[in-house]
């Protein structure tokens, strides 16, 4: 039986050969199914995955049409880098605090921001889940539901990683404020100071703070731009360093949007399991999927408790409640530990308001129209990329989240177009963050997660001036 | 003019001496204006201290009079113990986290945990303005608000200390997961790991396990059971260690109660500022005194940026909100952005909700409640321990909080008292808890935070007989 993603890499051949046209109708569902003897949702998602590359339009009642600006050919992925692994020192955390400080400036345009909009979630729910939990609350949880949690909050994560087949047992989590506590803490009971983590390359900055801030070195890994975590590299560098742990984002990875695929992620666990070398699997995007399937983590092949899994409702449902959880494994007591020392418990009221949210309300209504809103926008962002910027920029495209990684020509320094964007009230995130040793000097992370933000599109246009005038001033 | 202290305490020597008799009305207040020539306040204040001291009590609109239950005598103060001033190993912290499991065992009689009754707080109208609070919250602020925290929250905590006369700024204070993230942050930026710390003696075991988490060495400093630390020693042992900080309860220390007077805390900052030596001050029981006079912090003296303080609403308004702070002196900027890379921010909405209650209601009103109920429920718990336990027993009598440090027999081995109570139902937290080297043995930290628990009086009897049990078995 034919499979969505082949009919729609089929459909994509016909669109860039020419033979379907901007304006032409795809065929009725109905039809195709009728046609090729495929299931109606697996023409449904061949549409949509067309849809968020940028193939095709959807248009209300009247089905699906060929776009008028189609994805460039040349925004195919860049090459992987050539990661050296070797042991890193890190000083860091300067321009990554100037980063999330602009977070909070609503007057720039926020490209470089590490949040998507925060005009995306069901604020007005939550607070009615909120006045419903509070009204029930017994005072008496305070004391209660100290760390690991409220436990029926636990069985709620536990029941939706069962929906993605995982068995996960709530007594394996401990609920944390947001994941980046949770990462932290999962750092804290796998490493001593001085000890070497193994990062992929460019990796998310806050890794590398959090390297900072324990005293461990860091040292990177091969990562490619559409799979990620190479293991053949990984072996070579567990082979030669004494690696106490690694800290990955298997799906849709910041800073690239890369996932590793599913015999690849079977494979990295098997590997560290038999070396007995911790996994801190950093999945906070995980539910933000643009195409039909959710990507199974990491942690749905962890059999003996070496991954310490970590997620978050802040990037999914309630940013600002500071919600997120770990699922730690054989190191789950200990965790749970820290977590009272460090910080006694995780605010109930954030707590129980997401309970009653999951419990009363669709979180996959909410989920869907998330998804949608971030992959066609990823849509617009490339074509706007391509159509703006410099004909040799490379750009990936992510099968989740709501990054994209830009590599610009080689001769263009990409802090200097930072700053100078951030002048025009662009912000950016240049790719000097996401690697201790600041190489990727021509490349930007470009948030597209601003659906409703009108001064998009014309930011793109100022972005791509931006650009070319470095080039044109590097004399190449 | 008379001072309302002076004229409680002629009023008790004429209780104790026999002069007024248990039912005797005392004179009205103004009565005692006209004859005194003092305000009335004065005199309110002097049976105010009176009544918390367990010496008179108060009658619904017929005055006050003599208690028929007078504190007894023996019950003074213990002598200081000779705490040596060496480096301590720690190796702690699973009894003190099976003492915080206690917590949340509802059957269990509170006398060992950490916190008031949760049935002491007004989680009704926390709830009121944490649903006007999200009613009027903007999704922007989920990003705006990251750490320091909300700046109408952050004023409004300055504010607090403005009416204790502190000229605190809102720039110096980061919001927190409650005083226990704080306190961790606070010694993150001043100590790397492998450094020594100065505590108190007995030392609250959450500073003793964070010390331990962070690899830090401790170094016990004496400590008076009504005054607090002994600067003598303190001077001591900065002259023959390293001592790289000081983390002091100086008002209504843990386990003991003792608070430093103004004196004592104006020469510990002068001398610490001399010396360089950031002090963490951890200052969550404050807002608890019994007395009229709220005793300012150390932080009150702190002209040149030494003094970390950090305060909580965990203990005064709002537990399970987990909101805290510190103000961090010169150490602020540093602080901020260790706690932005840790867990990047604190829950938006229990920062909304306390702000609302500050800014709509009384938090004095709900504050005068509480101290009263705390005080009286003190007087309670030294009359029944002066009546069950062995006369050889001393307790401290705090002007604050909801503890008091009940010294037993030498003989006796406080942790089979917590076991054997612990097997009869009722929590106690044992002195061995409270010191590196577990040297209080035979002590005990006794919650009084429980008013509405009826089985408060029958629980120190039980008590009371385990002990005295415990004592016939060990022969003496």
């Amino acid at each position: 039986m034919i499979r969505y993603k082949e009919y729609a890499d089929e459909l994509a051949q016909r669109i860039q050969a020419g033979h379907l046209k901007p304006g032409d109708r795809l065929p009725s569902i109905r039809a195709v199914k009728r046609q090729r003897g495929v299931s109606a949702s697996t023409v449904f998602s061949a549409y949509y995955l067309l849809e968020t590359q940028g193939y095709v339009e959807a248009r209300n009642r009247s089905g699906y049409y060929v776009s008028a600006k189609m994805p460039l050919p040349g925004l195919a992925e860049r090459p992987t880098p050539v990661a050296q692994a070797h042991a890193l020192p890190l000083d860091f955390s300067t321009l990554a605090c100037q980063m999330l400080a602009q977070a909070g400036q609503r007057n720039l345009v926020p490209m470089g921001s590490a949040f998507p909009s925060p005009e995306l979630f069901p604020f007005d729910q939550l607070a009615m889940s909120m006045g419903r939990a509070l009204r029930r609350m017994d005072p008496w949880q305070t004391v209660e539901d100290l760390s690991p949690g409220n436990p029926a909050l636990r069985r709620q994560i536990a029941m939706r990683y069962g929906t993605l087949g995982m068995d996960l047992a709530p007594a394996e989590l401990v609920v944390t404020s947001g994941a980046m506590e949770a990462l932290n803490l999962a750092l804290e009971v796998t490493t001593q100071p001085g000890d070497l983590v193994a990062i992929e390359s460019p990796a998310f900055y806050g890794a590398l703070q959090a390297l900072e801030r324990r005293g461990l070195r860091a040292v990177e890994v091969q990562t490619h731009p559409r799979t990620g975590v190479e293991l053949a590299s990984l072996r070579r560098v567990l082979d030669t360093h004494a690696v106490k742990a690694c800290w990955f984002m298997p799906t849709f990875q910041n800073p690239m949007g890369c996932t590793m695929p599913d015999e690849a992620k079977a494979a990295l666990v098997g590997l560290l399991t038999t070396r007995q070398i911790p996994l801190i699997e950093d999945d906070v995007y995980g539910e933000l999927y643009h195409g039909p399937r959710h990507p199974p983590p990491a942690k749905a092949w962890d059999r003996e408790g070496w991954v310490l899994h970590c997620g978050s409702f802040s990037k999914s449902l309630a940013p600002g409640y500071r919600i997120g959880w770990v699922a730690a494994g054989r190191f789950t007591a200990r965790l749970a530990r820290h977590k009272m020392m460090s910080s006694l418990a995780t605010a109930l009221p954030s707590q129980l308001a997401i309970l009653d949210f999951l419990q009363k309300r669709s979180f996959e209504r909410h989920l869907r129209a998330l998804r949608h809103a971030l992959a066609r926008q990823q849509a617009a962002a490339i074509r706007a990329i391509g159509q703006y910027f410099p004909s040799a920029t490379k750009v990936t495209q992510p099968q989740g989240g709501y990054f994209v990684w830009v590599e610009l020509p080689a001769d263009i320094d990409a802090l200097a177009v930072h700053q100078q964007a951030g002048q025009q009230g662009i912000g950016t995130a240049p790719g000097h963050l996401f690697s201790a040793d600041h190489r990727y000097s021509h490349h930007l992370r470009i948030n597209h997660g601003y659906p409703g933000d009108l001064r998009s599109e014309a930011s793109f246009k100022v972005l791509g001036e931006i650009v070319h005038r470095n080039r044109a001033r590097s004399g190449t």
